[in-house]
């Protein structure tokens, strides 16, 4: 029997992270930390364990943990999300997604996705029996060409999947933006699966647009988060996600046989975690500093580099410089610089080439110093 | 849009824990320990976080892990896996079970599930599109009707689900069963998705019949297991499966969409506590004790006990003193006695009821013998 992925190989991130391995390079690919988590928040899984919470937890998630997640987003985003009905922790926000698209999308239904898109979208919809309906965006604002999203809608459009701040582009979304959405969607059954798991991560001092500010799209909107992004632990399989409840509904039945449920310690952890919200606060702040560290060690380079606004990402372009493409490039670099990126042009299922790669700061300063160095030999 | 899952509600063992809580009934419901897990392993996790072992884990899984399974399998069964290309750490047995349907059942196909039957089976079958052919297996032995197996596969039948040690029967399958199976599908590709969670918990000295004993069933078996089971910590998601290197790529494939990869320092601490195979070895005659207290606390009951070869489970038949249904006695068992069991037509989609009940005995001693006390005087 054929594949029902055959187009899907080893994800970019395997691959690069295995290369980069192998040549023992500087590594500034994937968008996880280098460094450590607070020891406040191991002491805590390990008083969990210690206490003896090694059971599944209920499906929905830990009680404690679903309040405490209600209670950030209604005091940073003002909407109030019932903990029962409307909350839900996942083992992963990749899970979430997933699950998402799995409850949500129909075969035949069209699902409009926007590149450079993380690598897990679109396979995730074609599973479905759906279609991706691609619009691109384009170096250098990457900014959502709204015209073409209305012109693109059609009866079938089922769902539209956003990513704020976005990766692999470091942009954001504003006001407008979401000025536009609302008026595109409304009367609409269109669902907006939204992936935010940089929420916090967001610079210079603009806010964080996510969905749930919004009313009008907060009601058709399903909302997904990492803790490991906010808290350093991207290996401890825990994110959630926020739905009206008569969504919620549906992603809970594929969460409940797909996974049941998520880490009962970590939950344990990260709602003690929770009370304290001076680390998830204080995190854009601490990852502004790296970007700012990273562009200041690569103003000797010759590379272009363009803003970013949020996540750990920025990206730099080399097209002045050479025609090579962008994953020759990021080989090379590996092999004979020593430093691991990723090419752009995996987020683009054509594999689209605007001589960019992509670098992650989400490293202790060493590294990131130690990156640049040989990034500027270039 | 209408539901993908229009038939499934909250799973019984939510529906049954809740009310258990809620009537502080003594709980005999869920296949998860109420004893705690090794200090050595908490100490290993503990070890792992400290270390910083906290960032994404290899998609497949820790290299040491892989290995360590490998190994054991070779030793108990026999069988040669591959630790790159033909063993997977996934994040609980369910997303095992999840990601090989996922990947392997396309629409139109039909797949055998043998009934009573694990509650996730069916759903997961009819979201890839495709048609679960269900048998029957009847008390008091739920022996697999082989010959009903062979009228019912067609040119249409993709795959077959197997659960040994069986929930909630306690039923093993034995060597007589393997090789009908063998002739059954030799020539066909037919996938066996085997569910051996309790691979290590058969009693009474007999051997457990995994598929990766028998190299001509190997050869089409996925067979999924869980860590949570084997070492007392159900909450904490992971489990893995082996499979050919070809059906493994597709299982991937999903997998690495819906999960990435498993929790990073609880593979750790499993890793070193696999190099400790008494834990596992011992784990037979550790639960063997349990289900013989249950089974002498019960000597003074008017139940009728069927026999558990294997598992964490003994089914407890009560039509010859009432004719009530059966959810109908699990509720009033909790509500009036203070007792939470599960009933047995949970596990048929037609709701098939045959006066039983299901008592797990993965609970310390105490609880057993108050749980029993309470159904004595039924
Ligand atoms: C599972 S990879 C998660 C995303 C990420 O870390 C990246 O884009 O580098
Ligand atoms: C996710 S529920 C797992 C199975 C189990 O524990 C049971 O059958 O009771």
């Amino acid at each position: 029997p054929q594949s029902k992925l055959p187009h899907v190989g080893t994800t970019i991130f395997t691959v690069i992270g295995q290369l980069a391995a192998q040549h023992q390079a500087i590594n500034l690919s994937q968008g996880a930390p280098n460094f450590a988590c607070s020891d406040t928040l191991v002491r805590y899984a390990h008083e969990a364990m210690q206490a003896g919470h090694n059971q599944y937890a209920p499906m929905s998630g830990l009680p404690a943990l679903r309040e405490a997640i209600a209670a950030k987003v209604a005091t940073l985003y003002g909407q109030p999300y019932h903990p029962d009905s409307e909350v839900t922790v996942m083992a992963s926000a990749s899970e979430a997604l997933f699950s998402a698209i799995t409850a949500l999308v129909h075969p035949g239904d069209e699902v409009i996705v926007f590149e450079p898109a993380f690598d897990s979208y679109i396979p995730m919809i074609e599973l479905q029996g759906a279609r991706a309906v691609v619009i691109k965006l384009a170096a250098p604002d990457f900014a959502i060409p709204w015209d073409e999203v209305a012109a693109r809608i059609t009866p079938r459009t089922r769902m539209m999947v956003l990513n704020t701040p976005h990766n692999p582009t470091g942009t954001v979304l504003g006001a407008a933006d979401a000025a536009r959405l609302q008026a595109l969607t409304a009367g609409t059954d269109i669902v907006i699966l939204s992936d935010e798991v940089y929420e916090h991560v967001v610079f210079d001092g603009q806010l964080h647009h996510s969905m749930s500010r919004y009313p009008a799209l907060a009601e058709r909107a399903v909302v997904v988060t990492s803790f490991g992004k906010t808290f350093h632990v991207t290996g401890w399989r825990v994110g959630y996600c926020l739905a009206p409840a008569a969504l919620m509904d549906e992603i809970r039945k594929v969460h409940q046989f797909a996974m049941f449920a998520a880490d009962t310690p970590m939950q344990h952890a990260l709602a003690r975690l929770m009370a304290e919200p001076g680390h998830y606060l204080g995190l854009a702040a601490f990852y502004q500093r790296k970007r700012d560290l990273l562009v200041s060690a690569l103003a000797g380079s010759r590379l272009q580099l363009l803003p970013s606004h949020g996540s750990f990402f920025l990206l730099a372009g080399y097209g002045h410089l050479s025609d090579e493409p962008d994953s020759q490039l990021v080989q090379r670099l590996i092999t004979e610089h020593g430093v691991a990126t990723i090419p752009v042009s995996a987020f683009y299922g054509d594999g689209t080439d605007q001589r960019l790669i992509r670098l992650s700061f989400a490293k202790d300063d060493a590294t990131l110093l130690a990156g640049a160095e040989r990034l500027c030999r270039l």
